[in-house]
């Protein structure tokens, strides 16, 4: 922390703020210039922010130096982490594809989405059986039945499930059924929500509040590592700016700026970012250029009918060609896709 | 809801557009321009969001026109709400502010920031128990021993305390405490939280999201009252942007258009708007100019001691200029004050 | 400036920097803690700013601490400006109005403008001649022939004329009819604009970008008034936001900011921040409020007919109601009122 | 356009409505609902727009629905766009790469960085001779001096020149020296700027206003092409956004979404939005992916030394590996790259 004086500071305002510092416990050291005068602080930064000193007499400025989060920082943990779900890795060296419909609506909708999911080189399923809406009025999700429809899934096709969790009380629940509990978009900041799931044995799936700093985010991860599970993947989607031609706004640059901040894997969600069909293939492609790591994307066996998010769900041509693309583009780039794309299970098994 | 057809729409296009409408069981009505076919719906606008109709061959657009809330809505409840705390009303024709100190730290400090407060012309008093902090290492409120301090203090002075909630699991406990139910920013699109204070039986003050749409934070507020709750006070709190003077740029005309669109009472926070004590004053002039009906203050009897937003929190001198300037501005637009400015408070009790 | 070095920096690192610093004849000051070493940079700010320390090895951050503008900033000059315009005063202890059309259409509607204007309070008359337009399909202005016509305004009148410039080319001729020149929201960083309206005589009007921060605003009236013209008046306008129930957004705490950082006047444009008529009489409170020192206002005699934003001018009934609660708050605010309100000029001269 | 009546609106009401629009020349279709009445219009957009019949009683929303922009959409011109820069080809099936020093500062330092450009896979150059900065005490560029230094480097290299300007009064004299006119960030709605350089005979790159549009964006192209020039190239250059960790957001959907509604090439500049060298790749390796037809680079012969923009621009090693993967990701992606990676052109000639 650097405490910045203004221009008019006296030596008694300066000797003041040292005092104050230093009856804290903690380092000062002045440097005084011909205009102004600065003073470096070294110490523990809690302690530090609560003697609010931008308050004091002859103070101009207080600019925060160290980051927040430590647990999830690269800073003391350079090597950047492969978490596995299910058996599944998920981290550098690694492409990973999870896949399924939005909202799990009926075992044979489900069933035919992870097939989907698996055709497209999904290594892993997605689908919510408890869906945060922004209106009361819209589909909520099956709750438990869904959980249900979701294991007789991995039952039959071998795919991990991931699926959101929206409420402390029912995180028990979810864990008992699913492979890896997602943490949507508007609970990254439900810091009830993230000490529960950091205290349960599943790896979490956090993504980004749609219009948190990537900081915050990685402070999100930290409260889930402070309760003792590191098996965090960060999930960018989108963030909300004026545009209006696309839902969210894909931050792109967080990609890179997250794996230089964090060793947790960062994988990204094409369909929620953009929220049009149109582009899910040119997001996924430009998120496994940037480095991501993994790809969350919706897919539904009838998408005009989706109970959910139709608008961005793809369908089994789109699926195909992106399936091809994405295998190929991570060859080029020395990443080993996880999943098999396997045509054959397109059909239903006899 | 409006379809908009592309200009290369065929009659066949339409037909097929009309078919889906009315076999939902909704009305079709088509418009036949020079360029371009419009078809008008009428019907239950979920369903009809569940055809995906932009999905659909020929179809450029389609266009939403209801509104997604009804009980929080004007349309059908013109008349404004005036929504009661403890005894005090919060609703048109009054101006009532809620004071107190971020974080409930001790009885002792509690009680003095009370009487700030009121000084302040406060009728209500706030202060977290459990507070949502951003970092996991940040101080996180006293829990239930800060519940009790509350309740002490409002025996103390006869203030109803309004409080903030964070878990669904412990709304039950802080009802059993408190006279309102704070909802804070990040929690704002909790739906299992909104859905918890939805089925108790007291007040709620539901913050707006700090990136959330006016439309968002009213369907918000429908949440809780499709659960029964309609005591429903709405807090503007500043909103995300990327100027950086302020902590967040509070949005003034967020105030006449909620009290446009819904019956419930606006407050605005003038502290955490702007995140700087200097911005306090003319804010809180600013809110009650635009029609808000009471502001919600952060006071500390010691701000550069405080635990939480020190640099925010007004003092005693500060308070008794605002409270002057507010009392006035109030008489001019007509407002009756629920608090009393009594001076003498700001002397302990013999 | 502030260099912080990261926490493997060596020795090495550290006089490295130091070394260029001093090489390019600025003053190294270095504060060494337990985990970081800081460096305080004195010297003259661009100098600093092009040694690009950030890339040498071992820094971790550069901090910028000096504002890059002087002139008008209240650091040197900590009385706020009073700008005369036509004789009319704009600055503290003031409330001036600026009122009339968007655009300037005929003779006869710029007249029954003003008079609408003057009933409303306003000293001063704008018309826009020259109109920047986001369609080139839109209605342009009427140019040279609309200046003219604000000229026999004025001369039947008796109110000074405030124009949009929009072009280097055309400051002379513009200046050559009007009293004070107005740099729209899209030419903020138009330097070669804002340079040209520096070297002319004529007071201006800076509106802030749509989306500029109140630094980049107060660096754009930095270029005029580094080209020697210091009579301006900031202008804020609303901000681009994801909120989507208004035009723009009005940033009602760069008021008070601005007034903190500058010593020139700030007035508000409650008409373009709102983008809806209802909008006005509340944002116009709202700011007089706050501390601005003036509003600018759209009104037009016949608003349904207006060639340029008709949904938010004001017509005859909104502006009485208006005019009569600005005088009762600027008296309440012991400010005073630069225009007449005489309703006996709502009538034609006989 | 779409008039959207409120359920309370009368029989009179909609014929008004219907009455206007008929007297206005244009056609307009009732569709009875259950509760709301809808009219579509048919006509001219810009009559329609004037006619405000938002302002009509019982009139609830009138909804936009014809795009503003005709020359450059794709609706009427379906196949994309190939623009000739000095016979280099930008659009579909090419790559094409822009390369240069932020600014032109010395003819050493041009001619080296033109060098690196070449390495770089670079078909033209690009470097400021008139620089627009936020600060009017940063270096503003060298003027007439620049454009002589990059028409000789163009005689030594062979590579076209891409440069910026500023105003409209210079447009003649940067176009008598340049190959391509490159109108900045902040001057994307300086329209007397726009209308300028329509009537040149040099092609156009037009950067994305920081916080505009895509809309608006290709409005500013259409006041080019209304002029007469239709050689534009549109180039993404990272919007305005909360987040602070990089200095712009780089809007990656942009560029399939303006390729989808215009026929013109859209390249991005990986060096302005993420303003930190370290994401210069990632950035450029996404737009390729996701199917920008080219890139705009910073380069600098020695980046610590350079006048602006040091902190981004790319120096010989970066530039190699990035060459190296961007020419394998347009083979795999089908794409012909326009320059030629000659090694050889690193070392000056004898």
């Amino acid at each position: 922390m650097v405490v910045v004086m203004s221009p008019g500071a006296t030596e008694a305002d300066v000797d003041r703020v040292i005092g104050i510092v230093r009856g804290a416990g903690a380092e000062a050291f002045v440097s005084r210039g011909v205009s102004r005068t600065v003073i470096g602080l070294v110490g523990d930064a809690d302690r530090l922010g609560m003697l609010n000193l931008r308050n004091q007499p002859g103070v101009s400025d207080v600019v925060a130096i160290s980051v927040g989060y430590k647990l999830v920082s690269r800073e003391h943990h350079p090597e950047r982490s492969v978490i596995e779900v299910g058996g599944v890795p998920i981290g550098p060296d690694f492409l990973t594809v999870i896949a399924g419909p939005c909202a799990v609506e009926t075992p044979e909708q489900t069933l035919a989405a992870a097939r989907l999911a698996r055709a497209a080189g999904a290594a892993l399923l997605r689908g919510g059986a408890f869906k945060p809406r922004t209106s009361p009025y819209a589909f909520q999700g099956l709750g438990e039945e869904g959980l249900k429809i979701l294991a007789d899934v991995r039952a039959e096709t071998g795919m991990p499930v991931v699926t959101e969790v929206i409420d402390p009380a029912s995180v028990d629940l979810v864990a008992s059924y699913a492979d890896m509990l997602q943490i949507g978009t508007r609970n990254m900041q439900n810091f009830a929500l993230l000490q529960a799931v950091g205290a349960a044995s599943k790896p979490v799936l956090l993504k980004r509040g749609m219009s948190s700093t990537i900081e915050e985010w990685l402070m999100a991860a930290e409260y889930i590592a402070q309760r003792g599970n590191l098996d965090i993947v960060l999930c960018e989607r989108g963030i909300r700016t004026f545009e209006r031609a696309s839902r969210n706004t894909l931050d792109i640059g967080a990609v890179p700026i997250a794996q230089r901040l964090s060793h947790l894997p960062v994988i990204v969600d094409p369909s929620h970012s953009g929220g049009r069909r149109d582009l899910v293939r040119p997001l996924s492609l430009a998120a496994i250029a940037a480095g991501a790591e993994g790809l969350l994307i919706d897919v539904h066996p009838d998408p005009g009918a989706a109970l959910c998010d139709g608008d961005q769900a793809l369908s089994a041509p789109d699926i195909a060609e992106l399936a091809d693309t994405t295998a190929r583009l991570a060859a080029l780039l020395g990443r080993v896709p996880t999943g098999a794309t396997d045509a054959a299970l397109l059909e239903p098994k006899g």
